[in-house]
């Protein structure tokens, strides 16, 4: 029987990961033990209210209130409580108290991250967040050090596993948004206020952090493009998938050029995209999630696996607790974050990408020559035009007369944001255009 | 501009991986050498023939075909020869000089793994081999790290390229596999000697080395139960793709409990095996790795990606380079290697799975009760049975006469291998087999 040294483990939050955290914790302990070179005891967990009922139970005599007691004694501080306060200044009095942090707060080390981890190096402190991102995927460390020698690209990453739910069963049974979302709550997927999961708010914070991980550089959320799903049809899944796509909500984080300054930068956005369906990130179904990635020498890898609910993001705080550990017996290294890089962040306006646009025409001759050119004068090459009559008519301005239409899917070639954006104006303006129908962004082809 | 201390990198071995590791770094060296924050100086490349043409080529001042010279000068040294003689000899120099060692030997960790860690852990060295399994798919680390925490169920991995672009080749163009092996030879896909790839010997390598991480357990390669793919025939092939499978040759590692003995412990095989159609382990086609695993906290996870090719085990390579050299910078633990959990490894008859057996039988009344009554006599349970008339006749033992026959596919509920075997070994002696066509283990159900 090898005799350990035990370190001391504060828990910070008593909720679906902290209990499961504790339980696991417990449970293991020896064989974590064994794998850490030292043992982890619980010594408390910071609650706001001790008698909460919680899953799996916590015993009584850890629970606490007093989260600045706790953290004071520790070597290690696990904050599991989201959100921005208290848990910045919980976690700036344990890095400045010497112990290691591991966190699953994907809002504040989106927008708070350079001062903790600024906070951290000061002190010779190491802060863990493998579980901020994509539950039990290990992506942080394979971002940080496995790939530390190759030259990131790009990454897809469906990192919200709400929003893949309720698009995975509009896509798979035509239900719509509405219907999906309160399949979603009533299975524990959404919150009662979905708005973090469905406005993409939840999906940008971790595309800020996979960005500044990936490129070695710091980006601030703010200048993340984020658009949610809330204006996704069950017609547009249909026809994206006649057209052999699926709709996902993609985190999208990549290095390009800006095609007007010739700026070279970073970009992280959030929307909703067309995948093609031959695509890996397409068979991603219900609340998964999956990080595709490109790189100069590893070429395409994809990284899948459940989303975070609370027992798969214990596994990723186990893992960060295991690894903060083994660096209190043996010293050295930890997470080691690096902005030297520092990349122009470039804005939405510089990405360029393929379109999908659908369009209510009027259905009259030369009217796909009066929309083709409306595109080539903007600047938007397009690729592949399909037509169909709609049952639909429209009164047209100015006349009595109903007049038939005709839906019109048009695919560009890549274009810029600008150059669509004009084009799509001039569309709406267009006499023979009844209606913008849907504009989507086309991904991974 | 910040000022590093030089790191002095000796690499062994100028092929495909090791031409592109130096043409990676000198390339990107500032780049990594932010990364890992001190500078990464190649000190040469220790070739058998200075004069052979490489891709990309390495400079002449760098090759040498003194290695021991050029291990005794290095802070870390990159093996890269392959191969037990004289990589082993030459790791073992170089730990005892004090260097880290990156490799991606995945035959000498195999074979020779517990030596090395042991060399290793005697003189405070680390040992790095994230390049020995799957090419550039993180799947080391993530073992050893992220998963740190949890508890490795099981393991069911596409980690042989070449073998998987035969059977995908079999699959979706119905070639045989001499047909196969002859285009996979044309693309570089196989060697010119291709039995290390199509007998499993090179799967079996890769088994034994994650089940070893996963499990805490020494598992020799030995103990690894090794079937090629060589009995692989397009009619099973079709079959299975008929009945909505398709057939992989993976590397499974898994706890288990002997049935017989109810000794627990963990089990690492490699064989062809059905995949069902809607497993992620189906829709890796190609050359390219992944590795599936489930995990008590974390549940499924896989890992995708391009297998072992020169550029994309380079990535590898690098990314265990800036490792090392953190460590070197910074100190503290690099790979940390366990197996204090030292299970029992158990052999393939401990393991209970599904099988699809396919008969030949006379196709005569009664014969299907005859078939199930040995199945059921053996232990075997029955789950699903389809008849297909074949055009084949035989010519039954001590008649003349001619009989047609039928095609049974047989799938079963789990068994043992020992009993399998009994009812396998009963079907062919019986009058009423004509032929035992195929006996295919289901995996991912």
């Amino acid at each position: 029987m090898i005799e350990y040294r035990n370190l001391r483990i504060a828990l910070l939050g008593g909720g679906s990961v902290g209990a499961q955290v504790a339980a696991l914790l417990r449970e293991h302990g020896d064989e974590l033990a064994s794998r850490a070179g030292a043992g982890l005891e619980l010594v408390g967990v910071a609650v706001r209210d001790v008698n909460a009922e919680r899953h799996p139970p916590i015993p009584q005599h850890l629970l606490t209130t007093d989260a600045e007691a706790l953290i004071l004694g520790a070597d290690i501080v696990i904050e599991l409580i989201g959100g921005i306060e208290p848990a910045r200044t919980y976690i700036l009095q344990a890095i400045n108290s010497g112990a290691d942090v591991i966190t699953a707060n994907k809002a504040l080390l989106a927008t708070h991250g350079p001062e903790l981890f600024d906070a951290a190096e000061q002190v010779g402190a190491q802060l863990y967040y493998e579980a901020a991102v994509g539950g039990a995927i290990p992506i942080i460390r394979p971002l940080r050090d496995s790939l530390a020698g190759d030259r990131v690209e790009r990454i897809l990453g469906i990192v919200n596993g709400t929003t893949n739910f309720i698009l995975d069963l509009m896509d798979t049974k035509g239900e719509s948004l509405e219907s999906a979302l309160a399949t979603a709550t009533a299975l524990g997927y959404a919150e009662a206020d979905p708005t973090a999961d469905i406005e993409g708010y939840d999906a940008a914070q971790k595309a800020a952090i996979l960005a500044s991980l990936a490129f070695h550089t710091t980006v601030p959320l703010e200048a993340v493009h984020r658009e949610g799903i809330t204006s996704v049809t069950p017609a547009q899944v249909e026809s994206a998938r006649k057209a052999g796509f699926v709709v996902k909500l993609l985190a999208i984080c990549e290095r390009l050029v800006d095609p007007v300054t010739g700026v070279a930068g970073v970009s992280a956005r959030v929307h909703p995209a067309l995948v093609p369906l031959s695509h890996p990130l397409a068979s991603v179904h219900g609340a998964n999630n999956a990080v595709f990635l490109e790189a100069e020498a590893a070429g395409s890898l994809m990284f899948y696996g459940a989303g975070a609910g609370g027992i798969e993001t214990a596994s990723a705080v186990l893992g960060d607790l295991v690894s903060a550990a083994r660096r209190h017996v043996i010293g050295g290294p930890g997470v080691a974050e690096s902005t030297h890089a520092n990349l122009p962040v470039l804005p939405i306006t510089s990405v360029t990408t393929r379109y999908q646009i659908t369009l209510s025409v009027i259905d009259q001759p030369g009217v796909l020559a009066t929309i083709a050119s409306m595109f080539s004068d903007h600047g938007v090459s397009v690729e592949a035009v399909a037509q169909s009559v709609s049952p639909a008519t429209v009164v047209v301005a100015g006349t009595d007369e109903p007049r038939a239409t005709a839906t019109l899917v048009i695919g560009t070639h890549e274009a810029t944001e600008a150059d669509l954006a004009a084009t799509v104006a001039a569309l709406k303006s267009s006499e023979v255009v009844s209606a913008v129908v849907s504009v989507l962004r086309v991904e991974g082809l």
